[in-house]
């Protein structure tokens, strides 16, 4: 692991400021999700907390805190408060892989290179997994320990839900089974701004969502707001597309999972509506955008443009 | 549906109380559960939409509401406030029904005399329905309508999260799933300790919780939060006993779901431990319990002291 700088950070140091980051949402993780159980709980079942882990833990870029993170940065918020709140996001994101891949849904047996938690264990313990990781997200969010404000704590819970039930994440899921043809035998072929829908519930809002919780802990005013919500939503169209294209382009043995998957069920995704290069270039504006969209902040806000390259040029 | 009582209350109202909290509560569940999606959600797809409404519309005796409403009562704050804190306890009751009745977990067809929602819709849908409920549910308690006070509102939010998530609810489905004999082949037999910590998570937690809820919304102060914390725990023990007995003597078509089901499985209840009678006994002992903890009280508690008595005499 690459050490933390101590000066004044340059462009290069995405990749150490991201490997920082990681380690700290794995620490706060292994804190979250300790064996004893928190004042208010009862107990906490051993297999149950092994399945919650096994989907939680050493795993993943850890992108949704890093955004949190970084956000909070900019207005010179630093420490546990927005890690904590970072981690939240992150559980309702290990949660929401954890259903997507049983057997009722997308039904895929690995993850990063490891046995999917209902092949670890079993399809119940999964489903139960994956709604303790959701719950403990709440949980930790609305604790004092994430913000000394009672509202922003409030808010933040509020902007986390929206962004991943039924209007957000959850919902982008349902219409992307809906597209498969699952519900009615036949695939559909969706026109392009039924995939963007798609794709900014799917994983846009909750990737929008990290921004604006890490905006909102800083304080942010109207204006910052306003471009920070800007920024999150095209870095999370950026991620989408990019993922996209790779899915297409990419060998299992770099994804750690199956390919062109996606495509092979009839999925929508850009590529179908604008062709290979068509979604390249939409990935690059996207990008842009997003950069663009930080011009308020100036060299503070490096690191997040940096962010918005890596979101769209992603090779893991 | 009984007609509201304008004067002082009596004992005997508690029929009509808890009738006019059913009626609000379902207003206020379709209030949430409308199609326009809400600020900072995208849109709400039509299919999920229609399995969370089936999953929570229409049914129950929304006591978890009541128990919410009545505590908030105590202290004389009534309206939307603790109506909306109830419906969000209701919205997480709801979710771990559904997710409860899937082909992985208890596999059951029926659920107050309707098909389940995974058999009205399918398995996928009702995954994400359930998901959809829980995230709906802290959304609901976040928002600023449920309190005026953030801190109120996030400490609702972290209490219902500890009540539900691995620590309490879930992880009491996951330790009777365990005492099934699902992860290991053959049904255990627990102790009496052990049926008891399975049944304070699995269903007394949340009926804990509805309690407590009320209370904060109520300011109550550190001795009657205290007392009520107590009556809380004994109403819920009371209520999961009454339950178990209501299992064994019930016929099929007075619950509108499989009966004697549970004994069938192994599953630990306080009758294997204690006998039918000594079951008896020890929900009617509950019950004192729970309405002894409401001394300091006096007659503003009459309401509660008589839901304890209808918690532990069930028949519906």
């Amino acid at each position: 692991m690459s050490s933390v700088p101590s000066g004044p950070a340059s462009q290069d140091d995405l990749p150490a400021r991201l490997a920082q980051t990681a380690d700290a949402v794995e620490a706060m993780l292994e804190q979250v999700l300790a064996h004893e159980p928190d004042a208010g709980e009862i107990a906490r079942p051993a297999r149950l907390l092994a399945a919650m882990r096994h989907g939680a833990l050493g795993g993943g870029k850890r992108l949704r805190p890093f955004l949190t993170v970084e956000t909070a940065r900019l207005f010179s918020v630093e420490g546990r408060g927005p890690l904590r709140a970072g981690v939240a996001v992150e559980l309702v994101h290990c949660y929401s892989l954890i259903h997507d891949d049983l057997p009722a849904m997308d039904d895929d047996d690995m993850r990063r290179g490891r046995p999917t938690v209902h092949k670890a264990f079993d399809e119940a313990t999964a489903i139960l997994a994956g709604d303790s990781l959701l719950t403990l997200a709440f949980a930790v969010m609305a604790d004092p320990a994430t913000h000394a404000s009672g509202d922003v704590r409030a808010a933040l819970v509020l902007g986390l839900a929206r962004a991943s039930g039924v209007g957000g994440m959850a919902g982008g899921q349902m219409l992307d089974l809906a597209a498969e043809g699952r519900f009615d035998g036949a695939p559909r072929r969706l026109d392009e701004a039924a995939i963007r829908q798609l794709q900014a519930m799917k994983t846009g809002a909750i990737l929008a969502a990290s921004v604006e919780i890490g905006a909102l802990i800083g304080a942010a005013d109207a204006d910052a707001l306003s471009a920070l919500r800007r920024y999150g939503r095209a870095l999370g169209a950026a991620f989408q597309v990019a993922d996209d294209i790779l899915d297409v382009e990419a060998s299992p043995e770099q994804l750690g999972k199956a390919t062109a998957k996606d495509q092979d069920k009839g999925k929508g995704t850009l590529i179908s509506a604008l062709g290979l290069d068509g979604a390249r270039r939409e990935r690059d504006r996207l990008r842009d955008e997003a950069i663009a969209a930080l011009a308020g902040f100036g060299e503070r806000a490096r690191i997040l443009r940096a962010a918005a390259a890596f979101a769209a040029a992603r090779r893991s």
